[in-house]
């Protein structure tokens, strides 16, 4: 975390060297396309907190939601192996869009080849578990970016998981940008919140569960209660995947074995420090440090 | 342009061969970081259809009007870079948030080395020029991105050009995502449409003329004249960039023999090349084929 004199970025470059010179024991990689992640991160290291995280934010080509699946799986990519290469045995995908168009991918081909006793996972299958025990109807909507939604990720994943539930998403392309420009909170994010709302409502109103599978939109609860009727409920991921990764590690304590826990924390970007640190504070309760890289 | 037996991309690629070959003549460089500098090259090509242009989009990582000063400078040192190994002598950066961050370090400190018989020109100077015989009142208005306005540039190529322009800025920083995803004609938009021109005349009164220094706005164009009050004036730039590569080459016969005639144009992008078609459909009255490239 960061600390009140400003060494972060040397602590954490210090870290990194460590790190890369015992790859017994690593952080765990925390990858976003932007900022999104952050409010995933919050969640695992409140439950998790002993362990050390490496979070790695692309802001530099943010945001993923709208780029097609070449240019997601190629920045997810290098993003992931920039993370190997500083010490982390198990990346988590903290991003619905890389989740969802670049994760099997690199499960199924990149890993064998760079390094078969290392983890990548991904956001959407830990949302789809948890999704059987909420829904009442059997109906479940998707609120997420175009790329999430146009991928057919989670509709998927919780079909294979529940084939009994029927899924309806809807892409919500300008929500991102509402957060990103700190528009959030204004009349004219009424407009963007209820049109996608009343989009998802109208294609199945039996829906009684809505997934908000992108890692920005927390930020936006406040509006998207508003205009939700009563009855349905709202799940924002970042308790689901915490949980998950706590229930992960358990299960492979061999995986458990090579997490670091010294309860450290440090940030990295590809854009310029000084904008991550303004921009991190729409999703942190603190102000943090992070040491710019690139690919 | 675009062929309808869609062998478009195969003609750029061979031509570009050929171009590289003949380092003598080749297409104008036209660079922006997504879709908006296609309203510049549609002005140009208008005005100026005898000659080649190479239109190079970095789609895969706009918009570049949120990101720092670094990392805009290396991205649009990169796209130059290409364009120039295309065979492109004079590259045209149509893109404000380039033309503003960029521009000036590449010509003093980039272009000497690479080969200083090359030329880069962006869109701030041209559109800073006319605005002299436009304003009656001598108060002028700039719409832009956050970087363009954060910056200054307008506000110094005017007043270098006439101290007496009182020149105030508003960023718009939403303006951009409401273009790109095709909600610019929603009622969602007029809320942030209003609420920067509001805030510009609220800022100075006695402003009469508005430059929309981002090449996407001239796509908001209808619902900016509706909260504009009569008598002050909007200015795109694409015509006034045109008139002013009109009077360089004139003026520049030596580069004017480099840029090749053939009245041909291509398309490049960063992104997939589908996803370029689809989305320039807004800027364009014809549909382009475009070749994927990387840097």
């Amino acid at each position: 975390m960061g600390t009140p004199n400003g060494d972060n970025t040397q602590a954490a470059a210090d870290s990194i060297k460590v790190v890369s010179s015992t790859p017994s024991a690593g952080p765990i990689g925390v990858f976003d396309s932007g900022y999104g992640g952050l409010t995933i991160l919050h969640e695992m290291r409140s439950l998790l907190p002993q362990y050390d995280y490496l979070y790695l934010g692309d802001n530099a080509r943010a945001p993923y939601g709208p780029r097609s699946f070449d240019v997601v799986y190629q920045f997810t990519r290098e993003a992931v192996i920039k993370l190997f290469s500083m010490g982390c045995r198990l990346v988590i995908l903290a991003c619905n869009t890389a989740s969802a168009k670049a994760l099997r991918t690199i499960q199924q081909n990149d890993l064998p080849r760079i390094d078969p006793s290392r983890r990548v996972l991904g956001v959407i299958r830990p949302t789809a578990e948890c999704i059987g025990s909420i829904t009442h109807t059997r109906h479940v909507g998707i609120l997420a970016t175009e790329g999430t939604i146009k991928s057919e990720s989670y509709v998927m994943e919780i079909n294979k998981l529940y084939p009994d539930i029927k899924v309806t998403g809807v892409a919500c392309p300008l929500w991102v940008p509402l957060i990103e420009n700190n528009e959030y909170d204004t009349p004219g994010a009424d407009y963007f919140v209820k049109k996608r709302i009343d989009s998802l409502l109208f294609l199945d109103p039996e829906i009684d569960s809505v997934i908000l599978g992108c890692t920005h939109y927390p930020i936006l609860l406040d509006k998207i209660l508003k205009y939700t009727p009563r009855g349905v409920k709202i799940i924002p991921q970042g308790e689901y995947v915490a949980n998950s990764l706590k229930t992960y590690l358990a299960r492979h304590p061999e995986m458990d074995a090579v997490c670091a826990k010294h309860g450290r924390c440090h940030y990295l970007t590809t854009e310029n420090k000084d904008k991550f640190r303004e921009s991190a504070r729409i999703f942190m309760h603190e102000s943090v440090d992070a040491e710019t890289i690139s690919f």
